[in-house]
């Protein structure tokens, strides 16, 4: 997507052809930088402090981190030791999962010497596929935005929550992939983003990509959701998932599942953009998501721009305040009126989803 | 109630037996001041800004508003101005009309000299009624704590969002009262602070109070209470109430509507704490209650304490964001287990209402 008029991706390598750059989305919206990510630690320290973070990207990262290893020791102990300290870095996102199991599929029988090239190949393979993957959940959801724009008078009012554009995936988003489409098209759309405490990324991502790309927008906190669904300014939600069962509960953001039931007492359409490797075929039940429980500190500061425009850290509490800080919730496939796959859209349950995906749901369940 | 072992008040007579003053809830959690107010204008501009907040507190710092301007100038015309000043205020909170139409109909039959006085009086006795109703309240709702923890392996877990502590009101608070006085008799309860965004009264007043008083809490951000429901975190939610119809929908702080549907949605009972001044017979449908936007300032920027222990105040978001920031939302009275009322705990309904306060009701039916 565009960055005041220039492309972008969130991940690429760099002229040396081995380094790997991602944008540092832990200092924006304040500042824009990139991060360069030399070692596989370092890839899994960008994991693990959010310096990348969104299911796609968080997949991406790892399939590049374990390029990085090898291509400094391809041993077979290396590539496993790789696989490990990677998959330890977030335990909620299915796609982290996904892309070590492929990656780590596909490079153990390989010669030790041919690794290293092997495996920035099959990385740069999973990025193209994630942006083909959201290409297409951009033209699937376009479909239910067009719908919504259909004889309405003025934009159609989407509300998301915390960020599933495009710094969430490689290229073009899940979530917002429909409405930077629709945008694209000049059909009028207007997105309600919700900051997303604690760590904002409504706030700070959401908001600067839809401005960046020129994508009308408001800033909401967490709590005007169900107000604004109350009073008929909002006409569909769309998040996007960093996992979901096979019967189509969606593990999202902290703060989803409460969306999800104002959409649902406010009969609002509530949508989940969903690139397939998101899904968990091997769990049912939502409940059954492992649910990441980060700092503290997390909630009980905040990171700003102080009048002098530097980066400023301040406590927003007591001092001696505990906070408890769960990263995830679960909304249960009941609340979820449609999933927006790269296939198409479908019912947030099993048959659903083994309709578009019969392929991947027998794989699981033969491996 | 208690800061570190001494009993304040919210809002007092200066020993001059003319200034009020009342505690800077602007300041805090990060400074315990105090601020003066001599003028009508400085009880006004102390409302409008949320130096003091919380319907009830508002309504006893109006009427004692009146007072100040009364004992500069007793006129009818000054006491009009300044029931019309204080009453553009802040639109929402029900007691705000509640107390200054009493202290009006009260004052305007005595002559001028004798109504500084007689303001300064029923101001006093505004205040000693706050305190009355929310002790009563306080036992009201002890017995629904006291149930909940029977047979219960640890504290009972209470979720409560904004402030409707002591600082809300005179003394005790309306929510936090049967917490307070569950803890003071030993029975073991543990509250969830939600932190309130966008001016974090859970952060910033109720964990402070809280603490202050030495009663077991964790902070979370608004979006984590449908989580802790899901788990079975959580035994209960009480909150306050800015303004409730006759029939019983439930205007509170933005975001209370979202916890209300996680607790249906969990059969969690949900718990409102009503003083009978908070009540607005006139409206029967919550949808009909004016909804404050404030400036979107609150939602864009945040102040916090700083490393030095400065307050500051920093952006969240891209320079040139917009926000909107509506202050309250409505919650139906079907997803309302019961009020908690200064005269016992009732239906959320017109029926269990007017049971409980038929002379309230004959009253604003016959004026």
């Amino acid at each position: 997507m565009k960055i005041d008029g220039q492309l972008y991706r969130s991940i690429w390598v760099d002229e040396d052809e081995r380094t790997v750059v991602v944008i540092d989305q832990t200092r924006l919206p304040h500042k824009f930088g990139t991060r360069q990510l030399v070692t596989v630690e370092d890839a899994a320290h960008a994991i693990s402090t959010m310096v990348v973070r969104g299911a796609p990207l968080i997949g991406a990262t790892a399939a590049y981190g374990v390029a990085l290893a090898l291509s400094e020791d391809p041993s077979d102990a290396n590539l496993e030791n790789a696989i490990m300290l990677l998959a330890g870095t977030r335990p909620t996102a299915a796609n982290l999962r996904w892309a070590l199991e492929d990656i780590g599929r596909r490079l153990r029988p390989l010669a030790a010497e041919g690794r290293a090239v092997a495996a920035y190949r099959r990385a740069g393979e999973i990025c193209e596929e994630d942006v083909a993957i959201n290409r297409a959940i951009g033209e699937n959801g376009l479909a239910l935005v067009e719908k919504a724009a259909e004889g309405k008078d003025g934009p159609v009012n989407v509300l998301t929550h915390c960020n599933a554009g495009w710094l969430a995936t490689v290229d073009w988003g899940t979530a917002l992939a429909p409405l930077y489409m629709a945008h694209d098209k000049d059909i009028p759309v207007h997105v309600w983003v919700d900051e997303t405490r604690p760590r904002n990324q409504g706030a700070a991502l959401t908001a600067w990509e839809l401005a960046r790309h020129g994508v009308p927008h408001t800033l909401i906190v967490d709590n005007a959701g169900g107000h604004l669904m109350q009073c008929g300014m909002v006409d569909l939600c769309i998040t996007g998932t960093d996992r979901t069962t096979a019967r189509g509960d969606v593990c999202n953001k902290i703060g989803t599942y409460l969306k999800a039931l104002a959409a649902s007492d406010n009969d609002i359409p509530f949508y989940v953009a969903l690139p397939h490797p998101t899904i968990d075929w091997s769990l049912e039940d939502g409940a059954d998501t492992p649910i990441e429980q980060r700092d503290e500190d997390e909630v009980l500061t905040i990171t700003g721009r102080d009048e002098a425009g530097q980066e400023t850290t301040v406590s927003l509490t007591p001092p001696g305040s505990r906070a408890a800080n769960y990263a995830f919730d679960v909304t249960p496939a009941r609340l979820v009126t449609a999933l927006i796959t790269d296939r198409g859209v479908c019912e947030a349950s099993e048959k659903g989803l083994r309709t578009l995906f019969p392929d991947c749901a027998a794989e699981a369940s033969s491996s």
